[in-house]
């Protein structure tokens, strides 16, 4: 298949992120954007984690997705080769572990592939076919995918209550349509309190290393025609004194039991900032990213990427070899810092270890 | 005057940042580094401040020195071509003018063109020749850029003191030797401080929009065997979260009579990361940069910059060209958040009201 001759062109509110078809998965290709948009064709559990892991497809919810995806692509593989359903049954566990291990900190992808193996599980134990099976993880993962769009436009609706009239919202990092299903979870409340009142408008911060901010988020609000500020990371604390933000909103990677909230790297300093000057800090999340088996953020496990990520810039390098490096991923904000966490089934405010619970 | 043909070579320690010569003066061109070591000859006050605009020379003492120097270039020029005493110093209180207007944020441009301007008057009161005025005027010049790295080497010493056995020392943008006369502000004291200790070692913030920490000060503290970590902005609190941190150290743009300091983009938003964390946010600076005029950091004037420098890298775009920009180069840290400020008179400490004058 190529991508060249299946472009997928949904340039609109709901950017398609990544698609399951009859041949195989498009991911949007995020690490182009906003230079050019493409989809890569994807057929293999292990190009997928791959893709996970260099990050083509990004964003906690969005690789959830696409471990489903892809385990619907191993399930695919083993259903032509296999010999016996058991063997069919241990292929598809061994890239389930794949998928699960292509990225660390965001607990979404664990979460999907739990879904997945229940449902195999479920079809396995009930006598299925093979051929069914397959299908039924088809029909799971996209489930999965269209679950995450409904419970971001849910998500959207209950947090734009929390946005006032005319609000400068300032974010981090990519939480949009392209980290997602569609839509978003903080974009996507950011697109729901702009529906309501087109005087909103947002400040994104740049996100270094990767620069989701700069390249993904302006991209994708610019699309829907909502007004957009680029600034870096370290300007949150000079606007904020200037009284030109009204409330934060980010999303997450995983959050805890205690409402310790993983989220990429720079977010933790955005709290602390937020915090100093009594702006509102929020964060958006579907409940697949909450993880109650964790008490504290301590115990999230940060990963570490390729120093690259920080010294070179478009092919140049930015300091002498000589240099070391530290590229945390991610950074813990403790839950005192968070002033709500809003979900597809509410909001919930300190403290966590109830309002989380209570949830579920 | 080919720079290329007149080298100067002073990799060390004290990395020459800039050089008046009986031709003219040489300016590090601190845009290329680390990619390129080159200097670039000027020979006009309209070019140097130019060169300050354009921050091929930059940090606040040494655009003070660069200032005086286009002075000293401004004085050779009108010393040719004035038809009276008092057309050459009306010609050098114009060009004083344009130099002092080059950049609006640093106090020390100011400061230094009072001290050149001071110097004129008081030969021209004495009755000197045109000759002899810009005999002065070059020593004076030269006086300032010396007096500066001697400022740097006792604030070095003053500062070493605060710093602990094996400390682990975060700054932010350049405040070494290419920042000043030699020697450096912030960095004079961890150069002070790894000269008595080496296993003192230092984290360095990128400093976007201009990358400053990443080109220059891993470039500066290489050259002098200093380990350093390049981090991006938004990694500090991960930094101090895990214990890694044990004082911050910055330089500054204009410190006003109640401590408040103006310093590179993103300084005020690591002050709150430290603050949150309980640790030391130490502020180096000469008194030159020390402006008593101003009772607070709220009259401070900030430079707003070029949009370009945030969304263009390496001349490749980051995000789309639909996105509005926020640029200003300086942000304010108010003097709750600092712990000490480092002189060359004195280490000030609050209440800075009193301290800080106390200095002069």
């Amino acid at each position: 298949m190529d991508s060249s001759l299946t472009p997928v062109q949904t340039l609109d509110s709901r950017v398609k992120t990544l698609e399951l078809t009859s041949e195989g998965v498009l991911l949007l290709d995020q690490t182009c954007i906003p230079k050019e948009i493409r989809y890569i064709p994807i057929h293999t559990p292990e190009t997928m984690a791959e893709a996970i892991r260099t990050m083509i497809v990004r964003g906690a919810p969005a690789i959830g997705i696409a471990g489903a995806f892809g385990l619907v692509l191993a399930a695919r593989i083993h259903a032509q080769g296999h010999s016996s359903v058991e063997s069919f049954e241990s292929g598809l566990r061994r890239d389930a572990e794949l998928l699960r291990n292509a990225r660390p900190t965001a607990v979404n992808l664990g979460w999907a592939m739990d879904r997945m193996l229940e449902a195999l599980e479920r079809e396995l134990q009930q006598g299925a076919e093979v051929s069914q099976v397959v299908e039924r993880l088809s029909e799971k993962a996209q489930c999965i995918l269209d679950e995450d769009i409904d419970a971001n436009k849910t998500m959207g609706r209950l947090g734009a209550s929390l946005v006032p009239k005319g609000a400068r919202i300032l974010t981090h990092c990519n939480a949009g349509a392209l980290a997602t299903g569609g839509y978003g979870t903080a974009l996507g409340v950011v697109r729901a309190a702009f529906a309501q009142d087109p005087t909103v408008e947002v400040y994104a911060d740049e996100t270094r290393p990767r620069l989701q901010g700069a390249r993904l988020t302006t991209w994708e609000l610019i699309q829907d025609g909502i007004p957009v500020t680029l600034v870096t990371d370290g300007m949150s604390g000079s606007l904020m004194q200037a009284g030109r933000v009204d409330l934060v909103i980010v999303g997450a990677d995983r959050i805890t039991a205690n409402g310790d909230t993983a989220n990429k790297i720079g977010t933790y300093n955005l709290a602390l900032v937020a915090h100093a000057h009594g702006v509102p800090f929020y964060v958006a999340a579907p409940t697949s990213t909450i993880d109650l088996a964790l008490p504290t953020g301590s115990e999230i496990p940060i990963e570490e990427r390729d120093p690259e990520e920080i010294y070179r810039i478009h092919d140049e390098d930015i300091c002498p070899p000589e240099a070391r490096f530290y590229n945390p991923a991610f950074d813990v904000t403790p839950a005192r810092y968070v002033t709500a966490i809003i979900t597809e089934k509410g909001i919930a405010r300190p403290d966590y270890k109830e309002s989380l619970a209570a949830l579920f």
